[in-house]
């Protein structure tokens, strides 16, 4: 039986997080709130609580990720869980076992959370109904990736002290971006404005309903936030794509950022590719808050590790009573 | 010194964990009781006793294996002991270091076991001889696989409530299995009668003196168990074998598992090649016991470890003793 | 803020350990001192002090190393610390991002230290104007490798007395041997004497002031200490370098060794290439002290991280307290 154990979110019932499109304002804040409670944690290696202490967690990421993987290794070590790597390209799958199949038996070897990266859209959604543990979206294509975005979010609300009224550019290859995707449902639900910038080629097809724009320039002046997305270079292959005139239109350069609101802030999710979605100067200026994105990606994690992990606790206890009920007859 | 310990099995004396054909029925039995024991800490996120802190595992795969490895870690690590991976592709292999070499190397780090997978007969023997450390082997080639066997065996028991007086057969690529090997010696100490069942291309020079058959449909009234063993294509360049043939013979399906006898149960070492071995409805039906192998794996490696490490630490302890004699006197 | 606790070595102020070249001879004597400390820790399977729980560790290896790999991480954990391994092949390198991007990123996770082993001279040095946290080199190209330097003086004072009077010789391939470099820097700074050994080619371009010599016969009969260097075979294409003749001049056989001093013993950082550098009699014969330089190796880890991190916690309080005087005014 999974230890009893005081929820600090006694509202949270979801055991998956797959995607911010069908997450609530208030659930979005409880992670956000929490996260801020492990913001201390990660900033000044202050000990944090062992909340996951005699916890398995699986990193199934079957798409190669430096710093989602490391983000969630970190965050679930550092509330003292155990973190097993899968490295897609030396496992099983090797021997055409399918992923399911391989979840599945590393759920059997007691698991209480998969962490999946997957090339496949809904491939997050596939395993939560395969299995009875949590299941959290690192990235499945171009369609989510909840936790970038409320790791965005946090950084906002810490920068610029609110998620509502706010006015927030999504700029650069925006059909290919599930952060831009997440980060758009995400906003939404808190009445701020999201434009997606970039060349027509960007904006075409968008499956989502949001405001666009070509024009950097003429956006500026109303952001708040300005969030430079990566350019795919790997994905583009059957576009039209010009490196050059994309830095002419859209790279974020000193000039183009003096016009945005004052005490605008600059984001990106990383990797940055210096010099083409922006300058050094940007990169590293007083505006950026690239850094400070990686730090609240951990405490974010670490907070919907807990969340999630808290509701599959209360699932199983749940599901432990009733069959004692049933065999009482 | 080895923090002294109270040792659950006092007269457990095995230091490695080489293979079952020399290991007596007590000694099967032992590991199997401690392994009942700790599978509440595997199946219900029981935090378990930290038996193994601050004791390192090396885990020494030099092919490929996703939930033998897998399965290792997870049980170490539930005791509390750490555990180093080493991946043959990028070590020192590489600078062609003998594997003697580099284990006794690593072992001069601080070892308490070596969990050893090889692709050649005897290799995790030769390397017992040449270190201090617990050795364990994770199977070598077609030799043996002791843990698996262990595992089956626990399974088994847990699910049929005893050993002896079984029938279980062994069924498929009997000529390559470790696993089939190991279990025919366990079984054989117990009064189970095993049965290899598969086409004669794969009985052929079989080095135990097992019981064979080549039709299966003769063979399952008799059997309260049903091994059906990996195919294993990687193998079988130089040996004439027909997959559509082996289908037609030998692929367990709801008909061919309605003749065994009731209750029967149906294992897999897995990986599982669906539509092989056996069917869908038989892989997920509720004769299956493929995914509890998987949690009997890990407690049964959980007391694997601990045995042979607690016999370790008495050998250090007498050998200490030992010395300080021999300076005394 | 990170947890204040008493430090074992008030007078150290490092928080970085790049080289051995601007180390005074009592910041070497305080490692060994404490890595002295540390060896019963490795030895004998007694638990350490968890001084360095909570903290995390980076393993940036952009060369391959199994054994400086596995003796960071070794003496990490030991220390209670959380080891993240970076493997450069798997990483967002490949996405083109810098080197000292990947680290500011992961260290924004929050880090205490990065492990760093680069196959350019003075990358650790670059990296560690980069980063807040503390830089341990675990050798850049042929410059330095100092833990590899601070172990073999650990295991020269354990097993002749001393650091100084002695005379030592360093066989091989010394121009493209950080491991020669490092000592020569260490060991100059005891009064011992140091000559490097090996035919013209290897002792052309030295760019260390070292007494040199191309005769081994005549130079053994004053050595204490004879340290085979690792020919390298991976990096001779460009040079003319005949193995048999390298054996016939420079291999370290028991004829060889009988000239040594009495009581001289043999090192080797590792790998060996038996029959090349040394025949296995010396390898494994009762002078080698090449499994107890492994050792001694996780002990000089151990007090390596714990000193650097120990300075930087005194540099990360000293920071805070200013910053606490700077809002007061």
């Amino acid at each position: 039986m999974p230890r009893s154990k005081k929820s600090a979110a006694p509202n949270w019932t979801r055991k998956h997080l797959l995607g911010l499109e069908d997450m609530t304002a208030q659930e979005i804040l409880t992670v956000l709130d929490r996260a801020d409670a492990y913001l201390p944690c990660v900033t000044q290696a202050r000990p944090c609580p062992p909340t996951l202490k005699d916890r398995t967690v699986l990193n199934l990421f079957c798409e190669d990720s430096t710093r989602t993987r490391t983000s969630f290794t970190f965050a679930a070590e550092r509330l003292g869980a155990r973190v097993f790597q899968f490295h897609a390209a030396t496992s099983s799958l090797n021997k055409k076992e399918s992923l399911i199949d391989t979840a599945r038996n590393i759920e059997a070897m007691g698991l209480d959370a998969i962490v999946i990266r997957h090339q496949e859209r809904g491939a997050p959604h596939r395993l939560a109904e395969a299995v009875a543990c949590s299941v959290l979206n690192a990235g499945d294509n171009a369609h989510e990736h909840p936790t970038q975005a409320l790791l965005d979010m946090l950084t906002i609300r810490r920068r610029l002290g609110r998620l509502d009224g706010l006015t927030l550019a999504l700029v650069g290859d925006v059909r290919h971006s599930r952060v831009a995707r997440s980060n758009f449902f995400g906003f939404s639900k808190f009445a701020s404005r999201v434009i997606c910038v970039g060349p027509p080629v960007f904006l075409q097809a968008l499956d989502v309903k949001a405001e666009t724009a070509t024009d950097l320039g003429a956006v500026l002046p109303e952001c708040d936030a300005v969030m430079m997305l990566r350019v795919q270079f790997e994905r583009h292959e059957s576009v039209q794509f010009n490196v050059d005139e994309y830095i002419r239109g859209y790279q974020l350069t000193p000039a183009r950022l003096a016009r945005a609101r004052p005490g605008a802030i600059v984001l990106h999710p990383g990797p940055v590719n210096r010099g083409v979605e922006l300058t050094n100067e940007v990169a590293d200026g007083p505006q950026s808050v690239i850094l400070f994105q990686t730090t609240c990606g951990v405490a974010v994690r670490m907070a919907c590790l807990e969340l999630c992990i808290g509701a599959l606790d209360r699932e199983r206890r749940s599901r432990t009573a009733q069959a004692r009920r049933d065999r009482r007859g």
